[in-house]
């Protein structure tokens, strides 16, 4: 049992402010979790994570949960089992239990950072099923945040990809996100941990690594030294109005997308009488919903267009799927398995 | 008279892509004027302005406009008066009429760019005001927009910052804010114009130089050389969610404001009730249009607070105004011109 008997002699590590600001940080994550629940750190060893499961193995037992921790072996580097072992060595000091080490097969689908995460929350995912685990937490920044920003920003796919990292999605959790990375290292030093330093860290064929090496130093020389903060701060706005938005595009759907007729139509009239926020995103919706296709924002303007600029100009056609004006709807149809169109008939 | 009389000669600039892309974009950004209608292009002699004179020359007498110029000596640097009769004897050559120029005093709030700003302005707006002129056309470009996005991003004051620049406010209109300068600078030289290139824009004392010299050079280099036009995108998504959310909150600020009792408040239950976006939206709505104060992020979200998590803390207290919750109410009051509360009083 992982809990502190009461009286029992207990390790005390100096509690400085970056101790207290990532034990705090915690507590308030793991606040409406039932007594009783496991929730599983998942530790990579480096120094985010490292303070991230000192600070619940910590707070967790004082909040009447068990503290667990999870390292995955991404088996990419030289040496990685030795550096897993290492991990599950530290967070076994820390009185984590369990501590699950798991090996993955990384595979190559989206470029190297994307199938590492890919083959990493798919671990995870599978450690919190088997335990059972009610969280999984992650120890993202707010320099994190901030890279993710900038990274989506690059991409510039809005309002969506602006609002970087949610501090809750589903059974993850970043309790840690509002807090810098070098608050995250100081607590480790202060606790006398010593984290391990990722060498892909300082290896420039990853983009996020660019962008924590030369483009936020450099944006913080040559703008403002608070522009992490800045970033972060946008982040969490820009969430905010895609949250809200998302949400009232989910209540206008129901009323407004008709799925008969062998596809999916939205009355022209209601894309009109709506914001363009709120229209792009039923147009958007209806394309990911039915048919699974992400539109990149000139394909979702020309599909608005059918309603906003209509001077009887043809389908769109899109991989997989035909978008047209039909009186006062537009209608979406996939594309593949229909027969070509017979001109005779209307 | 500036239509082109039919059968007479024209000066027939070459028509290249960069000159027919312009050229669309001024004629789009003016279709909805009344014949007969006076437009008058902010001239600064450079790359971007005189590409839109040029076309803006081309295109007005063809859609029953008339189009003339408006240059600023905003007198900052030795020889800003012949660079200004520079551009006035240019506009006057590409067949503008009446070309207007204004000497202004330019001061120092807010800090050089600003104080400029704010005096160019002024004076382009008395000019429209006397010619009279329908609309000012401004020469941004979509260069411009990528770097007024990573400027506002730096400030961190979310998706309204974000959103950049309009494509129309007021009587302004930016008509080539899709266009790259690139472009602007090669529809100058495919018609012989030769433009003024501003010393201020090589001067890296002006943070908006920085951006344009080193951030975003670096950014594309090491992140994806369509970084300029991924954050135009962002920036055209992020004004649709702003407008929508903005227009959402002021009609529901009508129903919810309630003006008695010597200050302004806001029901508890309807704040809960809305999202975060709408609920930090009227409290900054509150303070701004009955207070003048615009507040901060961390501002918003300690009186947010006085709803979401009431545990009877006391009021927050802001230069000069102080907020606090009342029964189902959170109120804001003036804090400077009343007296200190009476302790005996209720």
């Amino acid at each position: 049992m992982p809990t502190t008997p009461p009286g029992a002699p207990e390790r005390r590590p100096r509690l400085t402010p970056a101790v207290a600001d990532a034990r705090r940080a915690v507590r308030e994550s793991l606040a409406d979790l039932p007594e009783g629940s496991l929730v599983v750190v998942a530790l990579s060893g480096g120094p985010d994570s490292l303070a991230l499961a000192a600070a619940a193995a910590f707070e967790a037992p004082r909040a009447g949960l068990r503290a667990g921790a999870a390292i995955i072996d991404h088996g990419l580097q030289g040496g990685s089992a030795a550096v897993a072992e290492r991990a599950a060595a530290a967070a076994r000091a820390l009185g984590l239990d369990p501590v699950v080490v798991r090996r993955v097969e990384v595979g190559t689908a989206g470029g190297p950072e994307a199938a590492a995460r890919t083959a990493r929350y798919a671990a995870l995912d599978a450690i919190a099923e088997e335990l059972p685990a009610a969280a999984v937490l992650l120890g993202h920044s707010r320099d994190d945040q901030a890279e993710t920003v900038l990274l989506g920003l690059a991409r510039g796919s809005g309002t969506a990809s602006l609002a970087g990292m949610a501090a809750v999605v589903g059974r993850y959790r970043r309790p840690v996100l509002g807090l810098r990375r070098a608050a995250l290292a100081a607590a480790c030093t202060d606790q006398g941990l010593e984290p391990w330093h990722d060498p892909h860290n300082g290896d420039a064929a990853f983009a996020r690594v660019r962008v924590r090496s030369s483009i936020l130093p450099l944006m913080e020389s040559q703008l403002d030294a608070g522009v992490v903060d800045a970033l972060a701060r946008t982040a969490e706005i820009a969430r905010e109005d895609s949250d809200a938005l998302d949400h009232m595009v989910d209540e206008i759907a129901e009323e407004l997308v008709d799925l008969a007729e062998g596809g999916c139509s939205l009355p022209v009239a209601a894309l009109l009488a709506n914001p363009p926020a709120l229209r792009h995103r039923l147009i958007r919706l209806v394309a990911d919903a039915e048919f699974g296709l992400a539109l990149s924002r000139a394909q979702t303007l020309e599909i608005a267009r059918l309603a906003t600029d209509w001077h009887g100009q043809g389908a769109v056609h899109l991989s997989g799927i035909r978008v047209e004006r039909e009186g006062g709807r537009i209608v979406f149809r996939s594309s593949a398995p229909e027969p070509p169109a017979d001109p005779q008939s209307d």
